[in-house]
């Protein structure tokens, strides 16, 4: 199992458009990925904490059956999908793939 | 739900003894707030990918019932479970509160 986040990293200085995000975006990864793969979706949305706002702004949580699954459906979808990104946010997001340990 | 997600930078000048945290520190993380509202523990250990290493070597993400009840977990045995950190790393973890939109 691997874990692919996605970080909308907290900067003041750009837009997120959190309605098109969870009513459209979310929706188009499920709907592509769900066929290749994808097992899980979660999406965290930071709070403020003691040490002020967030680091990040939405932490998408992708759960994959395997990197070669993710590959698969990246190479499949991902034009399409990382391309929607400007639809809701002028924020640039980093991508970590991660092995599940437990 | 409420995800207290603890991230562990990728930076090669930092050692982090991966044995030592899977086989004391999240069991002891589980020991102790397992009772308070902690419904789940999950490690996400980075992977190399096409842009190099991953931003984050170690990602923990801690699920608890709610904001308060992490808050209580973590008046009764942060400074134990702080203070077990450079155990295993002198590297400064990063940690975020996230409301579990779906």
């Amino acid at each position: 199992m691997i874990t692919v986040s996605v970080f909308y990293p907290n900067d003041p200085a750009t837009k997120f458009d959190e309605a098109y995000y969870m009513q459209k975006h979310i929706p188009l990864v499920k709907e592509r990925w769900s066929g290749m793969g994808l097992k899980d979706a979660k999406v965290l949305k930071g709070m403020p904490g003691p040490d002020g706002a967030a680091p990040n702004r939405i932490i998408a949580l992708l759960t994959f059956d395997s990197a070669e699954a993710f590959q698969k459906a990246a190479q499949a979808h991902g034009p399409e999908l990382f391309g929607d990104v400007p639809n809701f946010t002028d924020g640039k997001p980093t991508v970590q793939i991660s092995e599940v340990l437990g």
